[in-house]
């Protein structure tokens, strides 16, 4: 099978499947564009991998790397050590989740660092508070939590397992509060709403709520295909986690700082989480950077404890990097200026329901969902059984062959077709997004 | 304890202990100096954190990098995607690991993640080959394998399990080769690397060879101390492997890229692994990056896997940054055309024999030992017995503190002080080094 000359694998993929490799090369990124190496400007539908958020070479950004580069471009935050850059985003960092009531800030960089750390610092808060037989972890079947052992471990897809088994001890999986396909056929958002947060409490008894570090969730499942819970989910998953005292850990690594259409997943809610996950959206992928924010109860349980059990034995070389975090100030800087939170939920409206209108008509859409500028096309091979595509069968990377042959990046994953551009797009670029998709779906859908 | 008002919690600390923060503050960084809050030029005698190898604020570097923001600041290398520098940079890890026979580079963002990669790599194979039953790891006492769940399951050291317990199963650690303090008190260098070897035959052996994935080490041990291993003891390893089909890690996070005085820290001893761990040096910490190779015998067997066990379901949102990547090729061309581990090794030496000369008739310097630019002093409260002295009496710091004040960064770690200049480092700041460590013992140890 294998005739790989290429000298790295790509992330994801079967690096003995020639098709897995070099289907284009991006040389160059502007604004909401991309160019290939023939020269082709594309709109990046995409968003780099939802995290893009401000849009590609913004000067703002780019100078704040060069200036900060001019003044130390790395020193360790180990030992006490620190550098004003690592101070300035960390004081705006809870300032901009002071709603949440968060406290304080670990940096790392990258999203699956940040649920890393979220996981540990759950385990570690228990030890330190005197319930150290609370270690097990709760989370959602699809769910997406990054690709370390504890990630990978609470990740809702066997496919993120099964090569690397055995995973993490402790790791228990409930079902989605997905409308369009749920084990009730539940079709009404309230009741589905209830179902779920009555599993998580089940759960919980089940094991025991004394063996229960935490549940972790994205706000909106992105990987898994933008899943969208019930308005009436996160409030009554708040309420289970409080009345068993189960840490709750929102991984925003896909949500924070605005796609979602509010500046956190949660707050779309008007839900708070004990521990944050953050990474893409925090400086628009210009510097690898995360961040794990916990809030004053998990804080003080930590601090306060006077044995071992306070020190938080974890953190990276790259842990608050001087350059990353110039680039993060920069880049939270446009997040707030230009109200990119706002409009992500315009523009994301606007998009789904142009793309409905286009393309709800065709066979294989069975659905189009979305909250701000997370958009999924679900395939389906029949649309009242509701049952998806083949994922082998390519239909989602043909449709985006096509696309990008209309001057478009969409993502195609399996049964899905996935949409994340950057925050910053207006109507020019949603309504190529959307004309190329129907030519995508007019020629391959038959 | 706490009254912590400072938003960000420092790693390896106890955030509730306020010695833990705000020692001091550094704000920039030039060649092997860098400057504090009050504008005092301090030797940078720790590298950044073993990591900038080709010093501070080179022109180079940082031209690369604002060269890249100006051409592509991010996208994504999923789904068969890539850019420019990408394929460069892997050839050039490529060329530079021919010796190793290296074949594949995997993306991520430093060493902890690197490790992840590997650990997830060699279970992979495994499956990929058709004998999914060997999944286990064995490691070394006092290694470190950096922080996520998987890392932290193989390090050698209690302390960075204790609060995140129950780790990853089928982790197993044995004894280090080091002559200084071991449960043989074998004072024979060869003898010690036959014991240590012959140790490792028998795990493999108790828990059954065909249920062994790897075995994974630090060449030299950087955190654990700076703990090079006898002469024999690396070939002996690579053979008991190879009897057995084990995979050897090698986890070059630290000694990647010069700083053991070899351009990787395996080709010291003359050996190759099949997997290898880089960061840090890979590019100098100016960006976060890391990389792990496999050679041609884990390439083949995932790649020509025809099913999906050859998926690698792994990879990070920043795998392959283009910024990142930029700075890597332009830090190895400094390595390289400066030939750093050259100086590492010369440098090393020099400061190795100096502060031998300066510092072992304190009574509380139990050993000086290095390899290339790694150096540590351990610390005993007797020479005789070897017992190390408390690591809760804070006599490191101290030292250090005075270190500071005479203008040299060093890093105290318990029962250690420990080296790691960059690799640019001269007789002047060796002499600097030397003379700072010199006073910080002459007040401290009476």
């Amino acid at each position: 099978m294998s005739d790989n000359t290429q000298t790295f694998w790509n992330p994801m993929v079967h690096p003995g499947d020639p098709t897995s490799r070099n289907r284009i090369e991006i040389v160059k990124g502007d604004g909401n564009y991309v160019q290939d190496g023939e020269g082709n400007w594309l709109v990046d539908g995409v968003g780099g991998l939802w995290n893009v958020n401000v849009g590609h070479n913004r000067t703002e950004v780019k100078q704040a790397i060069t200036d900060q580069l001019d003044e130390l471009e790395y020193f360790q935050i180990f030992d006490g050590l620190a550098h004003p850059k690592v101070h300035e985003l960390s004081d705006l960092i809870i300032e901009m989740t002071k709603p949440e009531g968060m406290a304080k800030v670990m940096y790392s960089s990258g999203g699956s660092d940040a649920v890393e750390t979220a996981l540990k610092i759950a385990r570690q808060y228990w030890k330190a508070v005197g319930q150290s037989q609370r270690y097990k972890f709760i989370s959602l079947k699809q769910g997406y939590h990054g690709v370390h052992f504890g990630g990978a471990s609470v990740n809702g897809n066997t496919v993120f397992r099964t090569n690397y088994e055995p995973m993490l001890p402790g790791c228990i999986h409930i079902d989605t509060p997905w409308l369009y396909r749920n084990p009730w056929n539940c079709e009404d958002p309230e009741e589905l709403g209830q179902l779920c947060a009555k599993q998580l409490e089940a759960e919980i008894l089940f094991q025991g709520p004394d063996t229960v570090a935490a549940f972790i969730a994205e706000p909106v499942q992105g990987a898994g295909g933008v899943i969208v819970p019930p308005a009436n989910y996160w409030p009554l998953i708040r309420e289970v986690c409080d009345k068993y005292g189960v840490l709750l850990i929102a991984d925003e690594v896909v949500t924070g700082f605005g796609r979602s259409g509010s500046m956190f997943g949660v707050r779309g809610w008007g839900v708070a989480a004990d521990i944050q996950c953050f990474a893409k959206g925090i400086n628009s992928g210009y510097i690898p950077l995360g961040a794990t924010v916990v809030n004053q109860r998990v804080a003080q349980g930590i601090e306060t404890c006077e044995n071992f059990s306070g020190a938080v034995m974890h953190g990276y070389t790259y842990s608050g990097h001087p350059v990353a975090c110039a680039s993060a100030l920069a880049s939270l800087k446009i997040v707030q200026d230009e109200d990119l939170p706002g409009n992500a939920g315009i523009q994301g409206a606007d998009l789904l329901a142009k793309l409905q209108d286009a393309l709800l008509d065709f066979p294989s859409v069975g659905e189009l969902r979305g909250k701000g500028l997370m958009v999924a096309i679900d395939l389906v091979v029949d649309k009242n059984s509701r049952e998806p595509i083949d994922p082998m069968s390519g239909f989602a990377n043909q449709v985006a062959a096509v696309a990008l042959r209309e001057g478009v990046i969409v993502r195609p994953v399996g049964t899905k077709i996935i949409l994340s551009p950057p925050l910053t797009i207006g109507t020019e670029e949603v309504d190529k997004i959307v004309a190329a998709l129907k030519q995508g779906f007019t020629e391959i859908d038959k």
